[in-house]
């Protein structure tokens, strides 16, 4: 027995078709509908079992929906959202997989119809690849869903999208909103600056000599450029703010490496060290 | 027929396990000698099958080797490298695996003994693992090895280990050893500094939430502290270079998220992905 009947999902590429795929393995809802630009899109997500059934027409899709997922770049989610809330039908909830919170949940809330629900949530999923041929039923599986609840958030909706990420094999967690925005611009966005500077840093002639650690370091440099400029537009103050946070720690190693102070840098090091250590490699 | 008859690898850890089991598996040594600290170490590297004898006296260990290969962390190699040649018969050859050429190579050369020749060589492969109970047999395949040839090195001697490592499944490649020690600044010495910086500009609260990206961008801050402080040491004034281009490219791109300029920020942030892509994921 599952808490949905229909759950659409709006944009199925990596994170929607993923979604799809896990929630049709565990059969979680009666039926799925996938929303999108592009017939192709679509085409490959039905052939590959992530939705029952497609359409290109937003409205038409949720119109009979009970939940609906917007899996879209960052850029669009709020887009998306509202038009969602506006054509479900009352009792609906409307939720989202985006890694910014705070500017995207109040551009929906202040939009959202009455009688529908909109439950933000960030599952910490994904990579550098693209594309619902990338998608696995089992990419929630131990990871983190954050949900950034507000007082407008009924607990009945939170509580139904919740249990739906746990049934997803997901470890769901709730945060303030404002926490949120800022723990993701230092354990995520950050890093996505950093690796495009890092392989700017490299001359032509060097770069084809990068070996492992120059690649494992700078993977993410590969990412989608679109849906990264909308995540550091929505987060730009917490991103900021962890730039001159890495600004402070390269200093400290930079200085140390100027004036060979060698005991200096090895305690950045060993530091740096047991805290990565610390991270576990398998989740 | 093997080129050498016996090799001695002056520590049996991750590389030097690595090449002991790859020149036993391709049998391109009639005897493989393993000289080290620890018994223990030596122990388990004869368990493995990748040397075939071990000892704790260099002297000793070398005293009938035509190749010593000094596998010890960087700050070492000079000591083991000069002592191994003092120590070999006539004719003798003796190589490194280090990171850092030119300040290695110099110390060397002055002490050189007549009738042995060093050939300077960086296997560029590795991990951020250790000991040889990561070693295999396959480590070098297909890895960049670079040959730093100086005036003082034999050009027979050259060829040797540099069909050796072409043996051994490497691709190698002779470079003038300051464009080795400038490239490697670049490709390998800055990551390993840009890496322990990012995990400490991370509180303590944010940390455990660090997924892929975070994880897979830092994985080389857990490399050993002291073997790196040894060869920022070594390749001092090229690896500062290197942190001034890095941070020309991060002032780039801070700026671009302080001025709210997307456009120009989109322009860096494809700069490096059209890089990074270019670089394969598989060698």
């Amino acid at each position: 027995m599952s808490d949905f009947k229909r759950i659409a999902i709006i944009g199925v590429g990596l994170i929607g078709g993923s979604f799809g795929l896990a929630v049709k393995e565990r059969e979680l809802a009666d039926d799925v509908v996938g929303i999108g630009y592009r017939d192709e899109t679509l085409v490959r997500a039905e052939a590959r079992g992530a939705i029952d059934r497609w359409t290109l027409d937003l409205e038409e899709g949720v119109s009979d929906a009970d939940l609906a997922v917007v899996c879209t770049p960052v850029g669009l989610v709020p887009e998306k959202a509202i038009a969602a809330a506006q054509a479900m039908p009352p009792g609906g909830i409307v939720t989202d997989v985006a890694s910014t919170k705070e500017v995207i949940t109040g551009k929906i809330e202040a939009e959202l119809p009455d009688g529908i629900a909109f439950v933000p949530a960030h599952p910490m999923a994904g990579s550098e690849e693209r594309g619902n041929e990338n998608a696995t039923a089992g990419l929630f599986e131990g990871a983190r869903v954050i949900l950034t609840l507000t007082d407008r958030t009924p607990d009945a909706a939170a509580d139904a999208v919740h249990y739906l990420w746990e049934r997803l094999g997901a470890r769901v967690e709730r945060l303030d909103v404002a926490a949120h925005d800022r723990i993701v611009a230092r354990i995520s966005h950050l890093p996505h600056l950093i690796a495009p500077a890092l392989v700017n840093a490299v001359d032509e002639a060097s770069l084809p000599y990068a070996a492992t650690g120059m690649k494992d370091t700078t993977r993410i440099a590969a990412s989608d450029v679109r849906l990264w400029v909308d995540i550091f537009r929505d987060n730009r103050l917490n991103v900021l703010d962890a730039l001159r946070a890495f600004g402070v720690e390269l200093e400290s190693i930079g200085e140390a490496l100027e004036r060979s102070d060698w005991a200096k840098l090895a305690r950045c090091l060993e530091r740096a060290r047991d805290r990565r250590q610390g991270l576990s490699d398998d989740e």
